[in-house]
């Protein structure tokens, strides 16, 4: 039984998503289907990217994931389909899957090619689910579409880095649902270039010298639990998707505050950091951990 | 497998869509339940009648929709089920399905009559999830009420059209996720009341000349990619459910602006059609294209 | 075939829970995945705990409720799974259990102990899915976790009653999406304290002497329905739950305002009950209904 995933920005009232599933019942009785999200805002490309790069992972090979932002077909605006890590992915050529595709090489991509047939105002529903239901039973991409070698990228997917390797300079790509603030720096890189230096990371005026495995690190728990003041601090983690994340512990917009709402940090910001040339080689064992003076 | 569908104004956050599917699985453990939406805008029939209408024709024939608003019984609002157009359909009779009533005629109507068995505080839960899970069992409307003739009609389903035919006057029956605003003047009627003349379309003191079938079909396509300005400009389309729709082109409330936004437009504003008489009939061929010349 | 439900403060944007599906399907493909809520306000407990006590009910015996908020592990906060009224509950032992163990007690709880293979900056994903899939397959608690015998508290889930027993005071522990006002009050206690005696309800500076069942007994159907004035009128129900509620009738708070806007009411305000001694004991067959004299 085949699942396919919807990630839109249709929001949580219209009847899109709705009718999306029904028209896939109709074709498939049999199907899974699984929301990842249809809160994406409107045509935001770089936060249906990182949302679908961040959740497509959990699901079982062969899940067909339809990707539903920006998506009316026009001179500039073709649909794709992609197969890449074993899964299928349905979208417009706008961008959307260029920072999956900067990690992992996709195995196939076709322009979809069934539009002579479909004349429509509402391209997921028409294009994206006929696609969709064409791979559930099996069928091949080449069927629904011809063979293309690139896809169009975005801009800001990957930080940028001096030429001395002294520092990186990476942007905000999303701001979660807690209000903390995702970057473009995933471990992997930033390991790369720190081996093992003591680092210092700006963003706007906050300074943050040590980047944590979980929120809770902060937390001194030697401390009594009535004693402790860490509600709302400021931390820098590598969170679940391995991303650089400026975060608060404990963190809601509404009560103690977020990095968002509390250092002003929003999409497109900039996040440096510079590594240090260590005096002394004298913490290996310690890539992560230097002194603790977080900031806030 | 029987499909129920939920259209609700229960919200996002709250219990009751959550309980709602736990009471129908304890029924029917193999159906399949799909949300149409839970953020109608508390007691909004209006809103409720749109997407429900919007939604319902993708999904396959025979599926129960059971819609949430507005729907403790009291002496003014007693419940009702129907069939129409092979579909199910659950609610109070507050007016929901007489949007849905005025273009196709139900084929049965019930008063629902099981309540002398049942005290509730919840009747989704406790009322509709019966009925939905009796249908889903192959059970007739006889069972669960007794048969009636009429619904409860709501206001503005049809738009007011002129003696002499020279000016239809619409209102807004619903803002989407997009900001765009959607009338209740249908692309049949329209077309039904045009033939072939030209027309200007007035929304507050924004004019409209032109009808366009998709978003993009505002875009030139000859002028590179890095030189147009499209992005928030208005413009009308008939969307995929037919209806006369004001829009912006790529709208986002917090970025570029939306029609209702950008044009002040809301819930129940007018928006007017009126018709000019053709001096030539020059332009049979061209129904809804007139001389470019969109408003923004 | 088992049901997972999920009660999560992971929002309806990000790939949290999309995430967290996808990791479910793929160790049991068959089992059916129930959202109970995303949108619990992030890490508050008592929310959490009052929506988890009233959706689990509906769902069949045997059914899987995960809840993730504040769910990441430290020395402070443990995982634990629960059996309870032959459900089964895995969450953090943070509180959120004990509203519904305050009523119910627990047939079995663990600490959950299979940390030590698997490192997590997503418990939820990582521990909580396991635990649910191992529970699913028919697996014991034991095998994952240590029995224990107490879970943590939360704070205000019993109201506070005086010595000579003339007064209750609760708090508000909710308010939900209609803006109506939940309190920590039950019926039972309520009554089990009342015993027969009129009463007067004070939030803030507005009171009530009544106790409706449900929303619409406060119209009076005798007057024609384009006479009256009920919307927007405060009244106070015991809500489906059977929490005695502040609620607004046909309540919107963008529209005619909620309990929550019109009366100021929040989160852990307090509302109180003073029972008044009857001077002759004359209605001894109304326990919740005196003198019709609501507020507003």
């Amino acid at each position: 039984m085949a699942i396919i995933t919807l990630t839109t920005d249709f929001g949580e009232k219209d009847h899109f998503a709705g009718a999306t599933k029904g028209a896939i019942y109709s074709e498939l009785p049999h199907v899974k289907i699984v929301d990842i999200s249809h809160s994406v805002s409107p045509f935001n490309i770089p936060e249906a990217a990182y949302i679908i790069q961040n959740a497509y992972r959990s699901f079982p090979k062969g899940t067909i994931h339809i990707i539903g932002i920006d998506s009316e077909i026009n001179p500039d605006n073709k649909h794709i389909a992609l197969q890449l890590d074993d899964h299928f992915f349905i979208c417009a050529n706008n961008g959307i899957m260029s920072m999956i595709c900067s990690e992992i090489a996709p195995e196939k991509i076709v322009e979809i090619n069934i539009h002579d047939k479909i004349q429509t105002s509402f391209p997921v529903l028409d294009v994206f689910v006929k696609v969709a239901c064409h791979i559930a039973r099996g069928g091949t991409l080449e069927v629904i579409g011809k063979p293309i070698n690139d896809i169009k990228p975005i801009r800001n997917v990957v930080p940028y880095i001096n030429d001395d390797k002294t520092q990186i300079i990476g942007s905000v790509i999303y701001v979660d649902n807690y209000g903390n603030v995702i970057t473009n720096i995933k471990r992997s890189f930033f390991e790369s270039v720190q081996k093992g230096r003591d680092f210092e990371i700006s963003a706007r005026n906050h300074k943050f010298k040590k980047v944590f495995n979980k929120y809770s690190d902060i937390v001194n728990f030697d401390i009594p639990e009535d004693k402790r003041h860490d509600e709302g601090r400021g931390l820098v983690v590598f969170n679940s998707g391995n991303f650089l994340e400026i975060a608060v512990y404990k963190s809601n917009s509404n009560t103690v505050g977020s990095a968002s709402t509390l250092m002003g940090l929003k999409l497109m910001d900039t996040v440096s950091v510079n590594f240090i040339k260590n005096t002394v080689d004298v913490y290996p064992e310690r890539p992560l951990k230097t002194e603790l003076k977080e900031d806030l």
